[in-house]
């Protein structure tokens, strides 16, 4: 299996981080404006990503499979593209020198693929924009999310 | 053997974006401003981070294994922090929709320890660096680079 791990700290206290990742309302604030369904362990949600022009270019559905406050959220991807489906997003949170360490992987992909790395850089320019919200409010979800390459 | 791999386009064509990962002055733009050594095919760069009181907190040894114009160089590190030793970074390039794509590799670490993660974070805030340095002309080096987290 193949996993992108990332390590970020953002200075804040671990539960404002922890808020900012497992509410619907914390994740529209970094990762996508749309997002909805039930944020509860157990619960469904769907976050979609649209075009400029408004067309869907992307939908995950993800089940919450942990919510440890402060600790971790998990969350296991039963819809989306096709190299995503059962692979897990995984959030780990602990406190050291005033910020909290967030240890951020997307685990369990079935082979490494060029998308795996367009992912890989996607998802490290989505942690500074969530470290962006949580430590001056203001971050910058998809549609407005900052473009990386070719296909997003 | 573990990877860290990510996809990044720069709005230039390949000759210049090559320039920037084959050469010392290109390097220097990006990555760490102190940069010394060879290189040409098979000779040796030496990388130095510094602190914000100059003292040396990192430093690499890299053979130069591969110089594909246009299309792919690769280093081997040979002296650096332990679990670098051994490793290879490679950048593969290919031009796309008037983009050139990069794929960074830094490969063959010979597990997944909390430092990969770290480097995995903190080698995309670089190539967003890098591509700054091709599109506009002004990186962000080190020591003057973005600040991840509390190990750097």
């Amino acid at each position: 299996m193949v996993n992108i791990i990332h390590r970020i700290g953002i200075r804040s206290g671990s539960e404002k981080v922890y808020k900012a990742i497992s509410t619907i309302e914390g994740v529209s604030n970094w990762w996508t404006e749309e997002v909805e369904g039930d944020d509860k362990a157990e619960g469904k949600i769907q976050f979609t990503f649209r075009t400029d022009t408004g067309n869907i270019k992307g939908q995950m559905l993800m089940e919450v499979k942990e919510l440890n406050p402060q600790q971790r959220v998990r969350w296991h991807c039963v819809e989306g593209p096709d190299e995503w489906i059962g692979t897990d997003v995984t959030f780990d949170l602990s406190e050291q020198d005033n910020q909290t360490i967030l240890i951020f992987g997307h685990r369990n992909w079935r082979e490494a693929v060029e998308f795996t790395s367009h992912c890989s850089m996607k998802w490290a320019v989505f942690l500074l924009t969530l470290r962006d919200y949580v430590e001056t409010g203001k971050g910058k979800p998809s549609p407005n999310d900052i473009k990386i390459d070719n296909w997003n």
